[in-house]
């Protein structure tokens, strides 16, 4: 006989089999809880529940839990009912010992990370609770390749608002992080024939990687203080752009390129993708709206709540010119990948003002900690200069000539995890050599930011 | 009539009416271009699919099209089909059009879907409250790509005791859905020069495009009472199948057959791909454990809450064999792409009681569902036979034979959006026709059952 669940307490799959009902009973639940199907602590259902659920007696469930409990694989307590014995298991020998976090830095000022311990989880708690009390039935089916509606229309006015972007909600496909996107368009371009897709000198080798993937070569732009130049554009399918804040350097796209870029896409017929990962921290310069204001069919807008909320939320959006709206759903795999829960709450927060408000305070707290950063800088290391500190949660420390490797080290001495700005250059990059460091501010809590700080000084030339 | 989709393209939903049907199908279609409905560059299913889809002739569905082109709604140009044209919608005065609902059938008996008018919404927000509340900050980063550590350890409890899985939480990936599991196995199958993957011959065919799309060939097994005979398996890399139901016969993989799968497997170095979609919705048939359970080193295990909760949730999960785990997690983008509330709120409910608490009572309201629809078609459709209602959410109806157009078609002008058996069988299947409608029981409302059921009986043969 058999039968996998009980009506009350838990459900619990056991094949009883031999003679007797009791004995198998036994047996079955025995080997359930030494093969550690059964977890300790797990909370059987009671005699009852399982002697109706089996279709036998309960005297029969009872005898075989008594002896259960008699052998040491059981505990019987008033009121917490039947569990499985804390120490019943013996883990299989040779069994992958816990990863050990032993050397973890003390601080860690590597950039893409924001405050992870401001994360407004009461606010969203709250968002998500007045989003599912709100969603149609429908919302909890199969979605929309492109996302939920409800998400989509909160952020075309929100970007529209805040960005300067031409979006409208049918132009908009929310993906799982930016990386979800940028395979997206990956896979688009590649089938549109493209072969070829500019970036910039300095970047994320991740992004290369995925377009690589793609079956894209990545071809360096070269980069100087105005920014990435695209002069060089010639019949490349796209180029791949950070203009409001180059990462990691931290520059705006001149003006000039900007026009520059946007003239090339409509002369030759490529796409513009802009990165617009931390498009909403601005401290004390002009701010800069969206490169796809000036030309929505020819630049895709993507923006990510990984650096505004949290990575975790797995939530970004493309604003899309009208003719890829389809290719890229399809390349998503026709179904929406994000779970309905947080585009829901996510629209909500946006729709209920909390999400300004949000990225206010951290707009706020971010300001603090970059004063703070560049105040030690020209106090205790004048030989650094600290660039790119206009926005964003980073900046990049300019070193004396050939010290980066070395104030790395010392860095890794001060227990601090931070990167060189060598991890940031695309390997066929031809431009000048500089050592620097990437500083990121988004990640210490608030209250270790004075250590980092000090940590880090203490790194640096003098 | 009216049919809410077709099998190519788009969703479509028409609704034919007035004389002639030609005219009435140009009439429908002009008024979804017309309305907005179906936007400007959407792509229609070829005349042969909706011809199908539709149960009538294909000359009626390219007359229909050709009608329209001429007339400026529809552009067909060779190799890109036919699609609504650009500027084919007149925009009505006013505010946005709110997205007209006409036609929509009555019930929807289409199979895949839970109730989700069900889905505990209270639950989940109190859950997912608790969940934030409980969280370390490092939550809200990137995420490990085998998913959050909370989960998978919930599941690792829950599977082992509800589905005599074999399952520790380093084995385990979770994925947006059973699509993004197959997509990734696909992947990683292909890349370990894999080119054929056997199927059933009766199944989904978005799951047999998902493997082609990673280049793999699928090859429908032959299929009898017993479930899908593994007996001309060979040297494929892998095999798909839903052991424990069927889907959509019913039928659970006979013992002996559960048993030269898994030999297949250990003799050859394939892998079994175990579909395991419906596993927690038993009524009153000999409980059936995962084949995993018979060996975790050949069998992977896809689990997913789009049944037992709600598929907009977009949380499935993978079991998978140690030498597995590390390609599945870089195939699917070496991060997590599945969002760390609703991953951390699953947990929770896991482990609070609350995920039993509602599979018990979703399992009680579809058995009550499933005794209803068995006892009216006893009453009212002697010469339909229900078959694999043991278990699941949809039911087959075998229907006498040649009749499965005829009764489509009384279906449609019944209201009813219902499937034949003839769209989940595999193109190249190797099995004798049979007439049959496969009938989900979830999605109706549990006010609109009866109703749903009257319609029914109505469009079957007496």
């Amino acid at each position: 006989m058999a039968k996998p669940w009980a009506t009350l307490g838990v459900d619990l799959h056991v094949e009883p089999t031999g003679p007797g009902l009791r004995r198998g009973l036994t047996d079955a639940l025995r080997e359930a809880v030494r093969s550690g199907r059964l977890a300790p602590g797990t909370r059987l259902p009671s005699s009852r529940a399982l002697a109706a659920d089996l279709g036998i007696a309960r005297n029969t469930v009872a005898d075989s839990y008594a002896d259960l409990v008699a052998e040491g694989w059981l505990t019987a307590r008033q009121g917490s009912g039947t569990r499985v014995a804390e120490r019943a298991v013996v883990p299989p020998a040779g069994a992958a010992p816990r990863r050990r976090e032993l050397h973890r830095p003390a601080y860690d000022l590597r950039p893409g990370f924001p405050d992870l311990a401001s994360f407004p989880r009461a606010e969203w708690a709250r968002a998500a609770r007045r989003a599912l009390a709100a969603a149609p039935n429908e919302a909890f089916g199969y979605g929309d390749p492109r996302g939920r509606l409800e998400l989509r229309t909160a952020l075309a006015g929100y970007l529209s608002r805040v960005r300067g972007v031409r979006a409208a909600p049918d132009r908009i496909v929310v993906c799982a992080g930016f990386s979800q996107g940028l395979r997206i368009l990956g896979t688009v371009l590649r089938a549109r024939g493209v072969r070829t897709v500019a970036v910039e000198s300095y970047g994320l080798d991740v992004h290369w990687t995925l377009l690589s993937r793609a079956g894209l070569r990545t071809l360096p732009l070269p980069f100087d203080h105005l920014g990435t130049d695209p002069a060089p554009l010639t019949d490349e399918g796209a180029v791949l752009l950070t203009p409001a804040h180059q990462f990691p350097m931290g520059v705006p796209l001149h003006r000039d390129r900007r026009a520059a870029v946007v003239d090339w896409a409509r002369r030759t017929g490529g796409l513009v993708l802009e990165d617009d990962y931390d498009g909403e921290f601005r401290y004390d310069r002009q701010p800069v709206g969206a490169l796809q204001g000036l030309d929505p069919d020819r630049v895709v807008h993507l923006g990510t709540a990984s650096k505004s909320l949290a990575p975790g939320l797995r939530l970004a959006w493309m604003v899309l010119p009208p003719g890829l709206v389809e290719e890229a759903a399809a390349a998503k795999g026709g179904i929406d990948t994000c779970g309905v829960v947080d585009q829901l709450t996510l629209a909500e927060f946006i729709v209920s003002g909390a999400y300004d408000r949000h990225v206010r305070s951290a707009r706020l707290r971010y300001r603090r900690r970059r004063d703070a950063l560049v105040a030690a800088l020209a106090e205790r290391a004048p030989a650094v200069r600290a660039t790119g500190v206009a926005a964003g949660l980073h900046a990049v420390l300019r070193l004396p000539s050939g010290t980066e490797r070395q104030v790395l080290r010392a860095a890794t001495w001060q227990g601090l995890a931070v990167d060189g700005i060598v991890r940031y250059r695309h390997a066929d990059a031809d431009v000048e050599p500089m050592d620097a460091l990437v500083v990121g501010y988004g990640t210490p809590p608030d209250h270790a930011w004075t250590g980092a700080l000090d940590a880090l000084c203490a790194a640096l030339p003098e």
